[in-house]
């Protein structure tokens, strides 16, 4: 039961429905009365985005990520920018930057503009402000429908669509586990959400196989290809047989590591990256690299968006499954 | 002379001036009469832009580029982001695609939102289009000031900041000749005015040591790394000594194709690609590529801007020189 039904049963326009809602003053006592008859009767409770379904559009989304460099983000970026042209909807983009301060100033000047909903790019907006997330983001979902990209707050008004990047990371672990490899680093970049679900994978998968979590196998490294193979030079750390690394540049650092040390690439370690960009068949040899279906991720909010301002109820967390582009990095 | 410099010795506001240059209704004729007498005085031509002026910004710039998703376009995006925030502008992004159609349709679209500038990412709105391209964009400029990053059409109101490709290319080939090269490929992905001059470049080092232009040596692919290889090894050309791609991704391909025909690099053969994106450093051995100067060309595009949006006025044409960046594809 949505705002169009309401409208139909009633015999009015959507335009008068979401009046009625707003109890303006345009809609006479009688109509009013007729449309609210209907709402009680079909037990319809008003989105809270009804309210100005139509009557206000600007045909405006903001999408707000931390870096539009990155591939990922990039990539997200071109995918939802599509989606939302193909429906009509023009695109105003903010970079925030990483820090905390910088990420709510973003969202609060973006919230200025006349825009039908907000669109938040990356994890990183959830997880690692810990419970100061939860208040600008509650904030912004009060003025317009929030959708958070691969992060998860449970909060009214927020809808996030998520890749499954857990279960991935547990499956991927344990098959290594179960191909006799016993030292495995985790390589990662954030204290985002989607990092820290991939963090509780790998550990899980660990303990759940009997082997213990190893913190000397946990990389936290934010600066990619160069920075990964820095680090990992200056541990001379060789003792690992498999990586695990929550973005391609990070896997292709570790990679470079393995190759300058003489060990081989699958036979002595296997290398999985993550996110299947254009860095994974750049190298050599080809990387392994888990697909985290950033398009379906975009198409899915779009569309879920698209239902939400049109009046239906929507669900606020869906998710969505990986799956491993194989190369020549694994066996 | 500009603007300011008028309302100053007019003793009156800029937002005045403005509306003198406008005939507004709301000015007295005295002032206007006034105003107009300095401005005979002073020997100015109001620019087209200063019409406007503070009256009625958005503070919002429409960026266009073809595909975000490509690694050049989105450094530029952000940026241009980056330095259009600092000034308290907003960006609304459009991806127009590729296609002339589609690009006309972007820019025509973008330009129905009160939007203080255009800026154009990408050489593919300049070159490729011919003469078409000239009326689109005089169109559009004559609605808001154009910027065109890294390509060239010679039309007023249009301004364009590039990097010297021809340059960089003819010096890079000169010294491959000059060190003992004789075939050198040259790979290119668009018809762009940028690509254009890269590939004047390459034929005019030739002529200019001597070696004549074999078309066997340029291919033309658009689709990056695996599609370079795959075109290289069903025209089994190994006779090639040298390859300069237009981007890295293309210089990638090469170089796995010549890695796969067991020839070192760069002993048998010297690679350079385009752009210094974060593929330079994931192949193996690192790629020599030649940095484009992306930060640059945002930062001065943006800085020319808000200097022509203040009523001064500004070159129509703006070049910055391109340098190597040298890793282990060259000697």
């Amino acid at each position: 039961m949505n705002i169009y039904d309401i409208a139909e049963l009633a015999g009015v326009s959507i335009a008068t429905v979401s009046r009625v809602v707003n109890d303006s003053p345009k809609v006479s006592e009688k109509t009013k009365a007729k449309v609210r008859a209907v709402m009680e009767e079909q037990n319809y409770t008003p989105n809270v985005f009804a309210r100005g379904l139509g009557l206000n559009s600007m045909h405006t989304v903001g999408i707000v990520c931390p870096d539009v460099s990155d591939t990922y983000m990039a990539n997200a970026v071109a995918y939802l920018e599509k989606y939302l042209r193909k429906y009509g909807y023009d695109c105003i983009l903010s970079c925030s930057g990483y820090k905390y301060e910088d990420k709510v100033n973003a969202v609060q000047q973006i919230l200025q503009k006349r825009i039908d909903a907000l669109i938040l790019v990356g994890s990183n907006y959830a997880g690692d402000g810990g419970n100061l997330d939860m208040d600008y983001l509650s904030q912004a979902a009060g003025e317009v429908p929030v959708f958070l990209m691969n992060g998860y707050i449970r909060c009214p008004g927020v809808y996030c669509v998520l890749s499954d990047g857990y279960q991935i990371v547990y499956d991927m672990v344990s098959e290594l586990i179960e191909s006799g490899r016993k030292r495995i680093l985790f390589l990662y970049d954030s204290d985002s959400y989607s990092a820290k679900e991939k963090k509780r994978g790998y550990e899980e998968a660990l303990r759940d196989n009997g082997l213990p979590v190893l913190e000397e196998l946990e990389v936290f490294e934010q600066n990619k290809i160069l920075k990964v193979l820095d680090t990992l030079l200056k541990r001379k750390q060789e003792d690992f047989d498999a990586v695990l690394a929550t973005d391609d540049g990070l896997a292709v650092g570790a990679l470079k590591y393995v190759k300058m040390m003489g060990r081989s690439v699958p036979q002595d370690v296997e290398i999985i990256g993550f996110n299947d960009s254009e860095l994974a068949v750049c190298c050599d040899p080809e990387l392994s690299s888990v697909d985290s279906r950033g398009e379906l991720l975009c198409r899915t909010i779009v569309e879920s968006m698209r239902q939400l301002l049109a009046g239906h109820s929507i669900r606020h967390k869906k998710v969505v499954p990986c799956r491993l582009v194989k190369r020549n990095t694994t066996n």
